[in-house]
């Protein structure tokens, strides 16, 4: 095998961080097939989320780890963890309860391009919980 | 409004791109939900998939605009374009056909880390297509 056939077709698991030590992680909900987020993990975050089974992620903004519901107690057990052919990217499918989006939505993907524009937003879902309730202001 | 709540509770849409001028790209199954893929747009990969109605990526490796199947045939037709809180990342809606990896797998995500461990891969798909036979050499 070559080298990147080893990566694609091979079963080493061998996630590809970035320049940043970063690679991209994405949250599915095993029951649903929702999207429920977009993030990033380094090496320790994937680690942790491996060894303890609900999903840590590493806070671009915040520049630290942060596993997935600390404040909001809206965890993700990980069910099973997916790599793309390339390996530069993961698929975590996930358990969760309701609103796993800090705005109060259960998915970050609540809002679409409205059709026939390329501006304007609708959206497409509607709140699930309060966030004001659950964060500390 | 904040300029925060704008981004996150507001209707206009404000793709944030990276400092590569790439946002993050996610297409999912409209039919199944299953995860397909994961890439780059750069802004005009993004004009050209609203335009066009079919997903335009930005390829990092080959850096020049890629519109998925323009090779394979494996095209993907847009239904909604999501995007997230933060508006760093895109999630299509797509309908496709048969065969969206190019290692021969329906989706990229073809292969899950085995229960209990770290670092050994399992295959959880069957090819769909020979990309050789569809792919010059």
């Amino acid at each position: 095998m070559t080298a990147k056939q080893n990566i694609e077709e091979g079963v080493n698991f061998n996630p590809k961080f970035d320049s940043n030590g970063l690679i991209r992680t994405i949250a599915q909900d095993t029951k649903t097939g929702q999207v429920l987020m977009a993030a990033s993990m380094n090496r320790q975050a994937l680690d942790l989320t491996i060894q303890t089974g609900y999903a840590t992620y590493f806070s671009t903004s915040r520049q630290k780890l942060w596993k997935k519901g600390e404040e909001s107690g809206h965890t993700q057990k990980v069910e099973q963890i997916l790599v793309d052919c390339d390996q530069d990217c993961l698929l975590l499918k996930v358990t969760v309860d309701a609103g796993q989006c800090h705005v109060g939505y259960q998915s970050c993907f609540y809002r679409a391009l409205k059709k026939g524009s390329s501006k304007e937003l609708e959206f497409i879902a509607e709140k699930v919980y309060d966030p004001e309730k659950i964060y500390k202001k």
